[in-house]
């Protein structure tokens, strides 16, 4: 790992001084003094999430921090390696990717690529011998997400999906109100909804072979992932309506808009919309005891929380953090205590597998179960 | 037409006694002194909506008025007719309701049954030469209404079902901004809930031969209406998973919960739900210009409209109206002019059309085409 210094070491040698010298006070100071152990991130892909808040939020982390690039791009990468003090040896091409295996600098590739990428270069970079942080969705296929997360065990490396949300305090304090019997009681409905009006006809979240589908990939997705972590529970069965406007040359290849509609476990019911024709931002959980809400839910900041049917003001009162600073971090974490990610490689395949499940239900206009 | 006077020739007399004058507020003051025309109502059926909404609601209507009652419980009816000023010689029941035909006073019967009775009470009060003001849903199957329409036509007798909130100020001005190409644009989804956590499990409600189904038959048909009114279109497929706590007494014979989806024509997208187990109440319409929303919106007052994704305050200003007075005064308009009334007995027949396809869609789980 790529540690500053070889600490365990130097904690046992400063924590001996300071029981040795028998102050508490300059055993802390000590402690404080001592480096925090760090992990080495190489960033797989530097477009824009990469550039605009995966970079600037390393500053935020206390354990992640970019030591290498990897890019199609040679003088974008070098531009940013510069900005973010990134030493221009690491910068790695989609070629030579593979011999980051012999970087120590680097303990995890961060998969920022299109999705129909995501699987290749998850299993170089553990065959690689190194941990792997993905962007959702896992990937275009549940076969794909399957030959991942064997490529990882395989290689006794951590594959964690980065579902930022699930690190960020506004979503945890909603995903705990919702297992409140106070708050809410029993759970009987979640609404959730994902959309956004894509620009640009010629990105590659527009091509299929890409981003292995529409909205419901890339949007939608968190309109599933509120309706499963606020419900706490899988569905079992998927009902779904697709549709895409004719001759609107952004949906030629993948959906514009997908209603979907989940039944849980419980009976809960899941009534869920994802669209890349118009902004929708927003969740609400129905309870027997009570009802929370959220708007927006998944912007990258400024997100908001009632507890009610009312929504007063501004919401509940929840100190923000920045999401992939968060997510980064907790990647570290688990790496530097050899812990599972709480949304490992199996979490993103449980998505994509219902996705499928929902593509398949709206093409065949049939109720689809989820085995 | 149970009008006070006889008033075309009263009106004719007063008009021209005014222009013999010569003298304008001579003649406005004729015309105020010149009692309005006003139309009969037998309601048949007096539970809690008759009671405590429908009778009161006449003192604000300026065209209808309460004349005469049908009941299966003649003590209360005569204490409800002493309570309102009708004659009690006008207190019928269900056997000898057909002889409202020999009861000139009576323009109006305003069905407000249990809706396993809709069908049978509407055709005897078109029989009896009457008009029909019918509660909604229509009946319980496509075939009643056919038969109903169909009865009211061979009459000649106007049939209108009442929904209330096509004729009350919030719902009215939601149509009219969702039909404005400045504040929606083009409609891509309509969200619309209905649900309350329904009480007595031994109420007609939850009876299926009674009530025809559960939530969606009652409540549920609220978020049916709000997607076709605010889209101004017709869904051509629906999706739907029903859901009902099991052992829970009230959902032995209906369900509690149905989350549908409705295809429309222009491929927009409405995402419903209606429940008898939890409270929902609101709705939203997605459009490419902007957005609109209102919760409450189907609650007998207090209802509030926003434009825009966010809600700041109270909403728009909208001078708010008795639904009931609202729409009793628009059947008895409809009367008076000999015009169709604005929900015919076809906008009640399209309603339960729809609700069999999701029931059937429930029920298959397919995609289930409206024809």
């Amino acid at each position: 790992m790529a540690f500053e210094f070889g600490s365990v070491s130097r904690r046992t040698f400063l924590a001996s001084s300071a029981i040795a010298l028998g102050s508490t006070a300059i055993r802390a100071q000590a402690f404080a003094a001592e480096p925090k152990k760090t992990v080495g991130f190489a960033l797989v892909g530097i477009g824009k999430l990469s550039m605009e808040q995966l970079l600037p939020a390393f500053a935020k982390c206390e354990y992640a921090r970019p030591v290498a690039l990897v890019s199609g791009h040679p003088e974008k990468a070098k531009e940013q390696a510069a900005k973010y003090g990134i030493d221009p040896k690491n910068i790695y091409n989609y070629e030579n990717y593979d011999t980051i295996k012999d970087n120590p600098a680097i303990d995890v590739v961060y998969i920022v690529l299109p999705n129909g990428m995501h699987a290749e270069y998850t299993i170089r970079g553990a065959q690689a011998g190194k941990h792997v942080l993905c962007e959702k969705p896992m990937a275009n296929t549940p076969a794909e997400c399957a030959a991942m997360i064997d490529a990882c065990e395989k290689a006794a490396r951590k594959l964690m999906i980065a579902y930022r949300l699930q690190y960020e305090p506004v979503t945890q304090k909603a995903i705990e109100l919702a297992r409140s019997p106070e708050a809410v009681g029993v759970i009987k409905q979640v609404t959730a909804e994902g959309g956004f009006n894509i620009g640009d006809p010629t990105q590659w979240r527009l091509n299929r072979k890409l981003a292995g589908g529409g909205s419901m990939m890339d949007i939608g997705i968190y309109a599933l992932q509120a309706a499963r972590y606020l419900s706490g529970e899988e569905p079992v069965e998927v009902t779904a309506i697709s549709y895409s406007t004719p001759n609107d040359p952004r949906f030629k290849e993948v959906e514009e808009t997908v209603a979907f509609d989940l039944k849980f476990k419980s009976g809960a019911i899941g009534s869920c919309v994802s669209s890349y024709g118009y902004g929708c931002n927003r969740f609400r959980v129905y309870g027997t005891k009570g009802q929370i809400q959220s708007e927006p839910y998944l912007s990258y900041q400024g997100n908001r929380l009632w507890q009610g049917n009312d929504r007063e003001g501004n919401g509940l009162e929840i100190t923000p953090g920045n999401h992939f600073a968060l997510e980064m971090d907790h990647m570290a974490q688990c790496v530097l205590d050899d812990k599972t990610p709480k949304t490992p490689g199996a979490e993103g395949l449980q998505d994509v597998k219902i996705i499928t499940a929902i593509y398949e239900a709206a093409r065949r206009g049939a109720a689809v179960k989820i085995v």
